[in-house]
């Protein structure tokens, strides 16, 4: 069972809005054995539209669009479905009705007819319900497959996504079990991996996918395999894990489908063990704390964190000694140890992770050469930190330093 | 002149990594008048990858490949386009050079084959040094037509098409001059901003596009342009720009194009008046600290942000008083108003910028309803604050209360 995915707006295509609407798709899908044979990326153009419906009709049994369907002129899509499928627009009332609702509760005032026209829907589309906002979904069928249109508006299509188009996918289809697994690697290149695991991966039935993917300080290895027996996939892709995890074991860190990225797995731990968390920042400059806490539940764990940009806050919020700074530099071990102890000690918390560094252009408060970087963990038995050199591409700097202060953490919390 | 944009990898099409590449080529491609037609993502898979290639090579005159270059079994970019061109893979000397060179820095012991085998290129193409990584850009033409197969490492991929592609592309094409100008638009919706401007939007001459791109709590309004003659397209761009802004006087807050973000107008202008922020964040969680540190330069304004996700920590780190919490409650005006001033106080700040609510999926340490933010700005002046429901989606609270600080940030530091 194929899908393809279309995202439809200039925005996109011009590069001012990353298309996120897609990858989220594409998740769900898979978890109901639905494979994203393409995504494409299209601009608000009637032909092409139509051009690019024709190709997926083809490649795919289900087409999920998204995007184009606002009150303004540039907003195109529902006609241009309509048109491909020799259909009219007519008058939802119930959808009417959800958009009165949504302008009285959220807008005021009197409703414009461009939003009075958002209810126009092609006859022969059943209209997806959305109560986030006033586009609706809509679900055609032609032959055995399925076109599904979606507003671009990411949380709406979400919940469209999960309460509509799923379930009702599910309902049609009898689709395969799809099981990805993928397995956090820290401390291995891409290369070395592959050269650790060769035989293995050499060994590895036809039909059980492997990807490397390395980011920024980490490796994600994936193993994906599909099957109408749920079980039977289950337990051979649990058979190639049992395989593969003696010859990394130093190196492995965790599932992150079942367990999430690395901050959901140190959220999860010290949510478990009753402990707490708190962060100062300097050269990642809130990043570490926004991985945390936009997730639900932080406030299990996460007592709070201090981002001290400048010298001055270092000395007078977080009470790092002036004479450190002076004696060491404000990018030290020295100091990045003592922002950890004063994060313990003012947030009571039982870890506390810091960081300093120069993330460039240019140098800043310290001598430090730009990508420096110091990490530091302190807990109540102690303090300790790392030093490391990220290079020169501040964004690389700043995530190199974030995945490694998050790599540093893991590490400390299963220490015991 | 147009290009597509090919992106190769399965994790794309799975939803395990969402595709940022093709956004920043767009970009780049949009600034030298190359506007792209298409971006497609495809899997790891050769007739897939041959399948899209002839599309786009009959859709665009350049077209952009990237990922699949790794070291591992399942990078099978090269070796397709080498099939594709009808070509065979050589060994190239410079780029093993390259790969020794980063081996011996940045990773330490015997070279592999595999890493070896990274420096066989297709013949007939030209080697775009790939000084960041061991895979080598690839530049190959076909009559008028331009192929090029890069990394799919974000900042790898970055360097190469600032270093060697568009400039290549600059002297091939005589490309015409492509300008898009957005105007930051607050407290207007879509179609309230729709109506507003519809007697202008309709005046457009044919050869301007506009389209209306909401986000959570802004508008933008995008006007597109393009021709030969630089100077012409400017001038007609900017007297529809004459045109609408008397439209939308109160409404209107600066060009992204030019200032970029709002974080990055609020930057600027700080660093020109030589004023200083500090931030104290609870439910927006290091995000809005996050905005400002990412973009170079925040230190010259920034004097550092906390995030008092605890209740403790907003009494004892941030000095809010008991008595207020336990009185008002710790989603309040008068708690945010506290946290607000504690922060000018502490960061020896000009403005401090507070947040604090409850974004749910659960209420916290508060009675409030889920979705409740107040957000509060201090100065050397006084003090104030504004109470906000962002409804029940965590992410998009957080997100809108972002965006609603930044944009009272905005306000508050052009009122004077």
């Amino acid at each position: 069972m194929f899908a393809e995915i279309i995202t439809i707006g200039d925005e996109l295509l011009i590069g001012q809005v990353i298309d996120t609407n897609s990858g989220f798709i594409a998740k769900q899908l898979n978890k109901i054995g639905v494979s994203v044979y393409q995504i494409t990326s299209i601009q608000d153009d009637k032909s092409h539209i139509i051009k690019a419906l024709k190709e997926a009709e083809s490649n795919a049994d289900i087409v999920i669009l998204t995007g184009g369907l606002g009150p303004t002129k540039d907003d195109i899509t529902k006609k241009t479905i309509a048109e491909y499928f020799n259909d009219t627009l007519v008058k939802d009332t119930a959808v009417l009705k959800n958009i009165e609702h949504l302008w009285k509760h959220y807008v005021g005032g009197t409703l414009l007819q461009v939003n009075k026209d958002q209810a126009l829907v092609p006859s022969k589309a059943q209209v997806l319900m959305n109560k986030l906002g006033t586009a609706p979904g809509m679900w055609l069928e032609k032959g055995d497959k399925v076109f599904v249109s979606l507003p671009g508006v990411p949380y709406e299509m979400n919940a469209l996504m999960d309460h509509h188009v799923i379930p009702k996918l599910k309902d049609k289809y009898n689709c395969p079990f799809i099981l990805h697994k993928t397995l956090l690697v820290y401390g291995l290149g891409e290369s070395a991996l592959a050269d650790r695991i060769e035989s293995w991966e050499d060994a590895l039935p036809e039909h059980i996918k492997l990807a490397y993917l390395p980011s920024l300080g980490k490796m994600r290895l994936r193993l994906s395999a599909k099957g109408f027996d749920e079980q039977q996939v289950k337990e051979e892709v649990q058979n190639e894990i049992d395989k593969v995890l003696p010859l990394i074991k130093n190196e492995f860190f965790g599932f992150e489908d079942e367990e999430g990225s690395v901050e959901i797995i140190i959220a999860k731990h010290l949510t478990k063990i009753g402990k707490t968390l708190a962060i100062a920042e300097s050269c990642t400059g809130g990043t570490v704390a926004e991985r945390f806490t936009v997730n639900s539940g932080a406030s299990a764990y996460f007592n709070g964190g201090i981002v001290t940009y400048s010298t001055e806050s270092k000395i007078n919020v977080l009470g790092v000694s002036k004479n450190d700074i002076e004696t060491h530099s404000v990018v030290s071990s020295q100091v990045v140890e003592s922002m950890a102890q004063n994060a313990l000690r003012l947030f009571q918390s039982d870890f506390a992770l810091a960081t300093t560094g120069n993330a460039g252009p240019t140098k800043g408060d310290s001598d430090a050469e730009v990508g420096t970087v110091f990490i530091g963990i302190a807990t109540k038995n102690g303090v300790y930190s790392e030093g490391f050199n990220f290079g020169n591409h501040r964004v690389k700097v700043i995530n190199k330093a974030v995945n490694k202060a998050l790599e540093m953490m893991l590490k400390e919390i299963f220490k015991n």
